[in-house]
This record gives structure tokens, sequence and C-alpha cells, in this order.
């Protein structure tokens, strides 16, 4: 009933993610494609390069109501409210069956909340927040995390998205994909910053950070902070802090989802002693400008900072 | 001149660490061995199992007097300085040019001014702590971090070290040794912590944790901690979790490791953020006998214990 | 012309604040009293207690269409967006010019958005969060933080709040009554850890704790929770620890207000160093049955079971 | 017999505070006066000030063999540790039954063991570490916290010092002048930074910072921080932050004390939450230049700068 063959695919949000995304899924996709943004210039540039039989609609809710399956790609749970429960939000023309995937990383209960009226209002929805970044989005390497109410939901979604990501996992019930994004930020964060730290107190006490690197890398302390993403420069060639934290996951995006654990764990009395602490140390840092907008393995820039100028 | 078929070996320390470790290092070695512990009985049970060759003496001097190589393997700082300086100790009896290795985990400066007075005393001396504990040496799996003065020292030590373990590091050095052990189990501790908070609250969210850390394991967030030592009951079988937290790396040693790292931050100047909260949180479960002795994964059983007899 | 003696008052929320506090609004004032609470049995009690003259609604919509000053008593910000806001709520039925003073603590952001709401209704509002507790609702002697649009708005609501407290402190604009109570509770919060580790901290050293805080509180380290709420037994006689933290401030209670805090801060882009672990701390004891209910000095406890029953 | 009158004192560490506090002593007293200090001129300044009756010791063990009663102000442990026990230390000329008393703030373990070197020694010895700074020293208004082993050490400690100071507290046994000190100091600085936590989130809330002041000092946040050195410039136009956090008590002397409390804490197995990441919080501060010798307040200015500058 609902193949790939008979459905209307509707993508909503062609930001940087969206953008890259809605392009791979048109390409692989044989289904009539309907497209909306808030900006009217992307929209008319996502036609330029992927063709006229791309529709435009000029509100969610006329996209909803053409499209059987709807992606949506949006920066932070306001826009997602908005998009799927507003005025002219998706919930006023979502056709009965047609399903909503929301790729957002937003907050959990809001997520749950908007999946529940879009299902009470006859259609079905699911979360499928990313993992990968702008590079996965472009090279359709992303991981999705999915939640879902049932089975044939996640298999359905799985369709779709497997044209714009290489991994596509089924995480449980609504909201399960945005907490396991998040948990999984929140460990980054953690061991990025913990990372610094003691790559720090190694090069103070005399080592060479290569050297500890590969130490590390190689014992109990591993991880993808000091393996593949090590915040000292020169320690891994590939990594953002070689290139002056430029690429990468910005600080203040990294702060977002930190963000989004706190309320989750304010929301379900789970204590946080480390997870806060990193919270509030990316939400100092990333209130310098220069800083903000670098990848969040900066943080070892900030920690080492202390201790130059040192007077005795 | 140092040629391993010359050398007299001595061994100090014969605890649960040290008896596996010069077993095997008499048992690959055709050099003399020499043996002392502060108790008797420990000697004689050495004895009885490696053979009546060898030696025992009666203090660390005698035991100096007698050989070129003496390794060490002791529990905290104050061991070592009264076994290498104290009234009776390796010092008073040290011959010119034999070599120190002492494999303790103790404080970096107490190990760098232990070394230092060794080679002023005319003989040599390199800081060589463990990874990889009880199992470890009785495998002869040990990786050994090596600080040493000159190459020649390391290459020395080497001969002998990689009889009772599989990996020698060189790390720099006097102090770089415990330097790198410290730094990876401050990171350690870090990501244990923040494992245990990020399964937490991702079960408290309505995930499966081994979802979780199937996710976890294959995205950024992947650690030690979480892919091998996974702290949730159940999710690693070979984890100690999964065995009531038994065996592993005791709460109370990986306190004591922590304990080196904060003094050596003290006295570098390095800040230490979440590092210096994950002392304190282990300070605290330390002090709850029946977390003291279990692995150092249970923080996520003090963490969780939060929450399961809340009221509201 | 908003002369006291023209009001008809509105009382709504007849929990253990409220109802003393409109026992103390009624008997003090002689304009006509109407009460609402969902519970009917709470307002039969009321009418018991204070006399027949006080009339019952059965709505806040109910309630605002006869009074021209209303007064809320709530626990939470659900309760506030729901009898302000809700579909019986008091917009529906409020009327022109009629001042809404709100004494509930909650979060900022709602408090302001509920207070911008009512006034867009033609009404006029202001927050008017409390301190000084259960006792200080029964003896009259609370403290209010108002914030309000206008000064005669504040003006106009202290007539009615000096009734029910004996300060009444103008702290600016909407929302800056909240603002000014949680900022005062994360910094008690705060102290209050602080007394307890700096107590616990000298205990262990050797010291008589009444001397300890008889130091500190003629010291720079002096504060409300040193030498008014000292939180180690039998230091203070009044305080609530010396009586098995009966009594006093709810650790739940003081969780629920750093939540509101930690919420400001993360809004407001305000870094929480302290502040972020503090709340950790007591969502992690608050979690505990036993402490949750009792005064939130029992931090002291939390912290120093920890090392009565270390093995080493 | 030791009646003042009989008395010979020696005085060693003529610092900042010591000079200040000796010239007080001296002037109070008519017994022979001693001094000695590791800089040559600063002794001919004392006695170009003071007059040439007061006598010059060439080393610790010669002012000993001449003092009755010896007053000590020094920086550091390493310097207590010289002075007294060093090789032209006090130790090698201690006259029987004299009285040493420490002034210097320094390790709790380190006070407890030099002194019981003395005693052992046949001499006697308090620990008097001192509140008040060199405003205090200069006014002879300092807080001294005395450690004794008898109370008719105490008695005849207080008969100096308080030449020198308006309040002498007897604390308790050796060492616990010391922990009374550094326990006062450790509430200290949380109570700072928690002033400074809630003053920022205030004002970013919208409220005037003398506003929120009032509001705090009269109520159960108030604390020596808010109303007496209000971290806020402006607010309190006598505290340091109202003159660019010159004078007052330097962030690097607060980071030192904070060292010392977390050393004491180690060893006595007492977790510090906030205590630990306070101290690690002016670590990083400190080691900024331009904030080092500024006082403790101005982790105000650390905390705050957060945010002015950010983007979004």
């Amino acid at each position: 009933m609902h193949s790939p063959g008979s459905e209307v695919i509707g993508f909503i949000g062609l930001g940087q993610m969206g953008f890259s995304m809605a392009k791979h899924l048109h390409a692989k996709s044989s289904a009539p494609f309907v497209i909306h943004d808030m900006n009217r210039q992307i929209m008319e540039r996502f036609q330029a390069e992927c063709g006229t039989d791309v529709d435009v609609a000029t509100s969610p809710a006329e996209l909803a109501s053409r499209a059987s399956v709807i992606v949506t790609a949006l920066p932070e749970s306001a826009h997602v409210k908005e998009v799927y429960l507003g005025e002219r939000g998706i919930i006023k023309g979502v056709r009965q069956g047609a399903l909503c995937i929301d790729s957002s990383t937003i907050d959990t209960s809001v997520s749950v909340d908007v999946s529940s009226q879009i299902i009470a209002a006859g259609a079905r929805a699911v979360d499928a927040p990313i993992s990968g970044g702008i590079m996965g989005a472009k090279a359709a390497s992303l991981t999705f995390m999915v939640g879902s109410q049932t089975d044939s939901d996640y298999e359905r979604a799985r369709t779709h998205l497997q044209q714009m990501g290489k991994n596509v996992v089924h995480c449980g019930d609504l909201g399960t994909g945005q907490a396991a994004k998040l948990c999984n930020n929140l460990l980054l964060a953690i061991s990025m910053i913990g990372t610094a730290e003691a790559m720090n107190l190694g090069m103070r006490l005399g080592l060479d950070p290569k050297v500890l690197a590969s130490i590390v890398n190689t014992s109990s302390g591993r991880c993808w902070s000091s393996d593949t993403a090590n915040p000292v420069p020169n320690v891994i060639s590939a990594a953002p802090s070689s290139s002056d934290y430029a690429g990468g996951f910005k600080s203040r995006l990294m702060l977002k989802d930190l963000g989004l654990a706190s309320t989750a764990a304010k929301d379900s009395k789970t204590p946080l002693m480390l997870g806060a602490l990193a919270e509030n140390i990316y939400r100092h840092l990333a209130s310098d400008s220069a800083m903000a907008d670098k990848d969040f393995s900066v943080v070892y820039q900030w920690l080492s900072a202390a201790g130059t100028t040192r007077k005795d």
C-alpha cells in the first residue's frame, strides 16, 4: 500500500543539511517531489539544480495536502512546532495515513508531543534525528536514529531514509530517536572535554602529545575524541583541531544539544554530574564569538589558554 | 655491557601484581634472582613455587648490593620513598650502573625525585607504571609506560619488562611513564562516568540499554567504557557490570589514581574541570564500603540509584 | 479609583501557603472576598474558618468575572498557565483594569508570557513570588518580590501584599520578581552545599563543629546557611538540622527552584558553574525518598555519609 | 615563669604581613626583640623604623638560641619546613620550653608535623594562621585561629597574638588553626563564585544589581560575598570590585588556599563537590595574568565575560 512507487514525497526545510538530503532523496526516487522553505530563493535554487519537475508549496499545510511522505529538517523545537502545528502547519492539511519523518534534533518531549498530535490527526509520524553533519549530508552517509510507534512506521521510513544515509537504526518508541541522539552527544561532549583535560595535563607534565595520544588510543582511555578528533592540533591531521578548528561540529551546536540533554534530564529527574558541567563549560566558551563557530574540540584551546600567561 | 646474561635480577614487592610479575621474570630469565618483601611468608611462598635458587634479601639495601637490575612493584608513594631512600633502602646499597625499574603508580613528582637521587648515587632509574591489572600480570600481557633519562636506559629496561608484558612504550623523560598512566586513567574515569550518565539518561527516556550502546558504539560517543566495559549490567556479558561489578579495577584504586592526577594538576597549575569532579564523585562513592571494592563502573549504580525511589 | 475600599478580592489556590495567606488577606480587608480551588473540601474548610461571607467560584473564569484584584498561589508553571490561560481560566472572565497578582514561583519566561497576555486582554498583572515559607505565611511575615510593568501596578499590589507579609520589594519590570526569587535561592543552595562541605571537612580535620561555625560566622565565610540554618545537627538548636531536618524548606522544593534557575540560565545563555552542579546534587539526593521531604540542609548528611563506612 | 616580662621575642619573616605584625609586637612589648629574614635589607629597614635595640639574627637557629617566644610568618609549606627543620632551622637552636607560633597558612599535615617535631625537641608549638589581610596587619586588627596541644600553650600565645590582632580564637588541637582557616576560605570561595553566578544571572534577567543585592542581603542568600564584598562593580562602593578589583585578596592567594583545602580533603578522604570545582575555576582564571593579582571577586568578570560577545 505504501510502496515507494505510489508515494508523493514532500520535503520541508532546505537549510545546509536539508538541501543536500533533499537532493539525494529526489535523485534516488522516481516519486513526485514537492518542497517548501520559508526562503523562496532557496526553493528556486533547488529547482534550478534538480529540475522543474520539483513542485513548490506555499506552506507546510499545502505541501501536506499533496504528499504521502513528508520529511522535515529544521533547526529547533520552535520551528518544528510551527511547521507541524502552526496556523498553516502540516496538521492543517495532512492526508490520512501519510508518514511524517522529522529529522530535526529537538526536545524529546516536544518531539513526542508533535508526533502524537499528527497521529491523532490520522497520519503517522516518526522522529529520525541525524548524526554525520554537513559532510555526511552531502555524501549521503548519514546515520538516522528512528523512534516510531510501530515497526511498520519504521520500515516505511527506512525506505526513504536510506536514500539519504547509510545507517538507519530503530531505537524504539516515539522520541527514542531523539533520546539516542542526545545521549550520544552528551557522552561525546564529556569525552571531548575529558580528552582535552588529559592531553593538556600530559603536555604540561612533559609528554609529547602524539606519544600520549598513541598510548591512550591503545588503552582504556581511548575514545572517538582521542583517536579520531583529537583536540590537540597536529596530533591527527584530519581532525578539525589541525585546521584551526574549522569545519566539524560547531561549539554552539554542541551547546544546543547539551541543552536538549539537560532538559530531558530535568524532565526525567535524572542527575547529570559531568553532563551539567559540560553544558556550562560550552555555554562559557560559546559566548566567545571567536570560539562559538569553531569545532567543539576548541575546548582544548579554552582550557589550555589557562597557564600560558601565568605569572608564578 | 648490560647484556641480560650478565645481570643479577632483584625484585621488591611481591603483592598481587608483583608476585605474578616476578614469577614470569624469573621463569623467562636465566639470571640469578633475589627477592625482598616485608612479608617473610610471601617470600617463602615464592621460593616454594619458583625454586630454591631464588635468593631472599633481608632489606632493599641488601638486595641492591647484589643486583644489577632491580624491579619494584609497590602500592603508594610512601612505600617507594621508603624502599628507595629509607634507612635500609636501595640507595644505601645500590651498585654503580645498576638499573632500577619502578613499576609502581605513584606521584609524578615523587617518582622524578626518587629516580634523580638514584641516578645521583651512580645508578640508573626509570619509571614504568603498568596498565592491565591482576589478570594482565598473571597472563604476562601488561603494558608498561616507561619514562627514562636516556634511550639506552629504556632499551635496557625493555629487555626485562617484555618478559612480564606485551607492550612496552617509551613515553619520554623521567616521570613521563607516570604522567601517561595517570592521564589515561583520568580520561578513563571521565569516560566511564560520562557513559554511566548517558546510559542512565537514555534508559530513563525509554531506550533499551543494548540498543543505546550499539548506537553509541558506532557513533562519536564510543569509548572503551561504552564498548568494552559498559557499566550497565548485561549490555556486555564480559564486563564487570554483568558480574555484579566483581573483578575489574576497584573504585578505590581509581580514586587513588585520580588523586595522583589531581596532585600533578595542582603542581603544574593545570585546570581539571571534569577531572576534579570525577575525583570527588569517586571519593563519595568509594566511602561506601559496598562500592569501594567493586569495579569502578559501579558509578552507574551510584548514579542511577537516584530516582528509583523518588516520590513525585 | 482602585482604592482598597472599592475592590472585590479573589484568591485562587488554597494550598499550604495560599490558605494561610488568604486568611490574613480576608481578615485584614473589608472587601468582598471570593475564593477558588480545585479541591471543593478545602474551600468549604476556608468558609468554615473564615465565615460564610466568603464566596466560592466554580472556576478561575467565574472568579475573574467578579473580582477587581486576584491573587494566585499555585505550585508550578503548568498550573499557572492553566489557571490564567486555560479554557475556564482567568483570561476568559477577567474585568478591564483588574489586577492579577501571581505569587507562585514559576519559570520566568512563563510568568512574563502569562502577565503579558493578561495585560493584552485589558487587565493588569504583576509577579510576586514569596520568600518565607509556611511559617511565614502563617505569621504574615512573608517577603514578596514584585515585578511590574508600571509603578502604579506595584503600588496597587503592595496594598494587598502587605496584609500577608512584612516586606514588599519592587524588583523592576515584569518577571523580575521571579528572577530575584530564583537568584536568591540559587545562591542559597550553593551556600548551603558549600557550608556542608566546609563543616564536614573541618570536622574530619578535628574541629568541633560549634567552634568552626563560630569562627566562620564572624569571618568572611559567614552566610545564612552557616549562621542561621547550619546543616550540622546541634550547632544551631533552632535549625532544621537539629530536628532531624524536619520542617524548613524541602529538598525537592529547592530542586524545583534550581530547575527554574537553570532554565532561566539556559534561555539567557548564562553559565552557571557551581549552580549547575548544585542542581544535580539536589537531583541526586532528592531521588532518595528519605531525603526528598527533609529540609535542604540534609545535603550535609548526603555528603558526610561518605567516609563513615570507608575501609582503608 | 612565662610572664611576658621575662620573654625574649624572636620574629622570622618580614614580608608584607610579617613586617607590620612585627612592628606592632615590638611596639607593644618591652621584651628584647630579635628578627630574621632572608633579605638583609628588610631587616635593616626594620631596625631603621623600630630602633637599634632590635637585634638581627643570621639564621633561624641563631634566633632560636636567643628567644623564648618565636613568631613566624612565611608564605608556603616549603618555607616553614626549611625555617623550622632545615640545616640552620629553629630546631637546631630552640631553647627548652620556648614557644613557637607559626602564623603562616600552610598544609595542615605539614603544620602538625612541624609542630610535633618542635615539641619532641623540648619546646612548644602552636599554629595560628591569620585572617584579615595586609590592611588588618597594618591596623593590628587581625584574627588568629590557634591550634595547640594544651590550653596553656594557647594562653601563652594569646598574650602575644593580641598585640597584633583583635581576635584570638582557640580552635582545638594542633593543626585545627590551619583547618579553621582553610574551611573558612573554602566556603568563602564557594560563596563568592555563587554570588557572581546569581548576580550575573539576575542582571541578564533584567534586574538592577543594587536591587538584587539588597534583596539577597536581607534574605536567605545573604553572605559576606554579597553584602560586604559584592563582586559586581558599584554595588558596594568599598568593595574591591568597585576599584577595578584592586586591593583585597588576590585570586592567586585564594587559589593557594583552595589547594590547601583540597589537599586536606584528599588526605582525609572528604568529598568536596563544589569546592573541587571552585579550586579549578580559580586555577583557570588565575592563569590569566590580568586576573591573578586582582581581588578574587574578579571571578564575576571571568564569568560574565561569557555572553557579552555572543553571536546568536
